[in-house]
């Protein structure tokens, strides 16, 4: 079938701006345009029956936090059409584009038909879809991706319908998506295995950081499996019954996620020959036109340049794709905008009441970029510690030893974590160095923080480093050359254990068994979080002592750097 | 009595540190001197019994959310001695300085004795004291101030002692701790009548935030009485039974708190002859050096440069006077240290599960300091609203119209007040301008934040402003000569009521009945919190009205601004 649109189609004198994609950024994108063009025509194409839906919300809805699946439709297309004059068209598909003509050719679903529809300016939202694997079994009923209304819908309704039969599920992938899947699918009484082939959990944050994640898994009850990429499926009347490992695990289930990243939706665009990137993202400029001026893209199928690196990052974040559509909107309905700036990867994700976040490079991160980079690691309460209820973090700082310009920060605990890594993201917004962390004039009352907030802390910690007050070693230090001096008390040592080949003597008996230690020797000193360790290194290299290293996040972090050293 | 020191204290080579209060700041700086000097001798003198503590965790061990009053003690003198190889010397006071011969001149209180204190290098913190009026009756046993730990001990004593007899109590004073006392009064059973001879609550914030707070104060049964200055007491049998105000109430009472601010210590400072600045507080240097480069002042003692008027600010706050002890002590210990920065007065309160916050400038700040400032104000969920829990905040932005740089922030509401206006204090320590709250990259999943934080979304509302998109008013602007257009729903103007001479078009109509309005006339609209006010006022204003405006927080904001307005 084939017709022609509504015949004023084709004879607007006022712009008309089409949008395909409703959800990463189209939607804000429209309203904008709006906002800034009473007179333009605005088209929202989207080819599900929705226009705009929250998809980060997904996961909660499975798990029965989030109660009714109406929440998560979070721009309905008669509040579009009403308040902002925008004509939603669900359930159409865009299956080319005329960049000729300046005609997009759109498939009515429902209808069957199909028509040309003209633009002045296009706004691309394609978005991303889950990669899938080929593999057998991988469209059996009970094996499932998370990205779009149909796919919870559909993992939705096999839960519920399920529900007495389900005892164990496998989460492919220890990504964000991830674990707030094995979040909600132990939430709901599930047995959860999670499979990662990587050596560690949310690969943004450093090994060490991860691996407090990972311990936390495993004490509410997760099977991990990492350095476990999946094989294979065993399938058993048209379902998966097991999963198998390229490493030899064998996890029987039933119910699979697919939680292994996204890949862009670029085929729309790159059939029209527009120019991809490096990272097979739709290429754009500052203002999210792509290499035919009157074509935008948006959203996670393009990529946004990273403020530390330079290079393209593929974020596929909401906060961003919101963003862009914004200011893709005013470009196509005004013909200027703002250049976005570049963005940091900052992402936080909560599960089991461990809060995980990111902003800007990791000490990996920095490495891959060929970057020189150091970090500083602080244990601390999210609030005063006389105030009941202070949940520790550990908050890392990842900085350049030249300048002392803060390129990252990671941090994991409880509540508060949220705040740090935000304020520190905006510290490296602004390009700032160790001394503004130090500097900043943060909110503090006993429920909030503390007089010297963990952000404080971080910066002086990281600035005594600098300064060469204290040497650090990184948690994974090889420390075989050195003369070890573990300054915790005795209980702890007694309950915690110490490395093998470690002097102990506690911090405050330091000062008068100096005797005891070789002044000559290279000497690490080692406390429980690094704290105490940087006063009993001051200690030493006040006194004689030729080399002095503190051991950064002291044995709290080394178990999580190297979590199979032996101890005694 | 008489008596010289130690025979030793004269004959040191090693240079002597003493420090006079180890509360505000004093044992920051001598921790700190430590860690940067082994060699030195390193005294610190405290008058009372307890070398430091919590001051501001008082009202929660006075209300019970801390239980422990050794929870309040958060260096203790063992600590400092063993660890830091501090001299602590308690319930010693300084009586005077002799900067001539370098000794300070100190009274052992429990022994009576006397002797000079010989030091190179001295630092003051003697921290602040309650403001106290002269009355009959204010030196009465159910009358207190909360600043030391005796002041806590005796008003905790009274509480738990009197406990049956005490159902009512006055504060007099409504500023942060005055606020957190109402707090823990009524925790622990008492009716509370809260006195403030300003026309608001919480000074430092604009009238319509604190009016916020104000109804929430009479909503949990607090009886607040504004422009209500003390009068006097009336007094039987000793005890206070009865407050008067300047205004003519009269309060019965069983128990009254004065936390009328606060006077800086600066007796010692002012005899010894070093100069004073000019809000009477110890002048210092940006190494916080006095007038006599010897001796240092830190605490609430010294003011501090504002960041963004220059002129020096009493902020008496725990985090600025910990920052500052730091710095004296690491410029006593070495001769040398960073410069603190300005402060910007960031202060949080959370009182009856509200929270309100602010940094630099509010709109009345920079009136009085004589800067042109405006203000966008924003109603934002704590976190996504298809997410259970979401609170509400109201978010306000002062900035410089001409340049766009924020000046300022204020925010109320409950969770996440606090990270909002530490991210915006972080935006201002870089001079920051409204484009940067929309370009940062925060963190962002369902349960902390929303695609667009509350943080940007004040960013676009004040970069519409800037650039024109929508003039406002603010909530408190005389709309007399306005055509004033209520865009808000029949079911909101029926339930909340309307202003008196507005036209009520819901906002999703109004492009149909642009008719039944004189497009001549100067026009504002104004629906529930602004947002949709905005969208209503780009409509008129690209449908040839002449001149439009958004009313900046819509009636909800009004309101507060204007509690007495008739609506119809």
């Amino acid at each position: 079938m084939h017709a022609s649109g509504p015949t004023s189609e084709g004879e607007n004198t006022v712009p008309t701006i089409v949008i395909i994609g409703g959800v990463a950024g189209g939607a804000s994108a429209a309203t904008r345009a709006r906002r800034l063009n009473e007179t333009a025509r605005i088209i929202l194409l989207e080819k599900d029956a929705d226009v705009s839906f929250a998809n980060c919300g997904m996961p909660y809805y499975i798990g029965g936090e989030i109660e009714q699946r109406g929440k998560l439709i979070v721009a309905d297309a008669r509040l579009l059409e009403r308040r902002f004059r925008i004509e939603v068209r669900t359930r159409c598909e865009a299956l080319s584009i005329d960049r000729e003509a300046r005609t997009v050719r759109v498939r009515s679903i429902p209808h069957g038909v199909e028509y040309d529809l003209p633009y002045d300016r296009l706004i691309l939202a394609p978005g991303a879809s889950p990669f899938v694997p080929e593999m057998d079994g991988v469209n059996a009923p009970n094996v499932f991706t998370l990205r779009s209304l149909a796919d919870c819908d559909r993992l939705h309704g096999y839960l519920e319908r399920e529900k007495t039969g389900l005892l164990r599920a496998v989460v492919v992938g220890a990504g964000f998506i991830g674990l707030e899947m094995v979040e909600q699918l132990h939430r709901r009484g599930l047995k959860v295995a999670l499979l990662e082939a990587l050596p560690q959990v949310l690969p943004p944050l450093d090994v060490e950081m991860a691996h407090i994640v990972e311990e936390m898994l495993r004490e509410k009850g997760v099977d991990l499996f990492l350095q476990a990429p999946l094989a294979s499926f065993s399938v058993e009347n048209e379902r998966v019954v097991a999963v198998h490992t390229r490493s030899g695990q064998t996890l029987p289930t039933d119910l699979v996620i697919l939680g292994m990243g996204v890949r862009p939706n670029v085929a729309l665009a790159q059939a029209a020959g527009l120019s991809l990137g490096d990272t097979r993202h739709i290429a754009v400029n500052a203002s999210f036109q792509t290499s035919d001026p009157f074509i935008y893209a948006v959203g996670d199928a393009v990529d946004y340049p990273h403020e530390m690196t330079g290079r393209p990052a593929s974020v596929a974040l909401a906060g961003p794709a919101n963003r862009a559509g914004r200011l893709a909107g005013q470009h196509a309905a005004t013909g200027e905008a703002p250049a976005m700036g570049g963005v940091l990867g900052t992402a936080i994700v909560r599960v089991f009441g461990c809060t995980a976040a990111v902003t800007g490079l990791s000490m990996k991160a920095a490495k891959r970029a060929g970057i020189d980079a150091t970090a500083v690691m602080i244990e601390a309460g999210h609030h005063a510690g006389y105030y009941p209820g202070a949940q520790k973090m550990i908050l890392k700082v990842v900085y350049d030893p030249a300048s002392g310009r803060v390129l990252g920060a990671q941090a994991v605990g409880g509540d508060g974590v949220d705040k740090r890594v935000d304020v520190i993201a905006t510290v490296i917004h602004f390009n700032g160095v160790l001394g503004d962390l130090t500097r900043l004039d943060l909110a503090y009352a006993p429920p909030f923080g503390s007089a010297r907030d963990p952000v404080h802390v971080v910066g002086f910690a990281g600035e005594n480093q600098r300064a060469g007050l204290v040497q650090v070693l990184q948690p994974d230090a090889c420390l075989d050359d050195l003369q070890v001096v573990d300054v915790r008390t005795h209980a702890e040592v007694e309950k915690g254990g110490k490395l093998l080949k470690a002097s102990h003597i506690p911090l405050d008996e330091l000062r008068n068994r100096l005797e005891e230690l070789d002044s000559t020797l290279p000497t690490v000193v080692v406390c429980r979080s690094g704290l105490r360790g940087w006063v009993g290194a001051r200690i030493l290299s006040q006194s004689g002592f030729s080399k002095v290293y503190n051991l950064s996040g002291g044995m709290l972090m080394r178990a999580h750097a190297c979590p199979t050293e032996t101890l005694v």
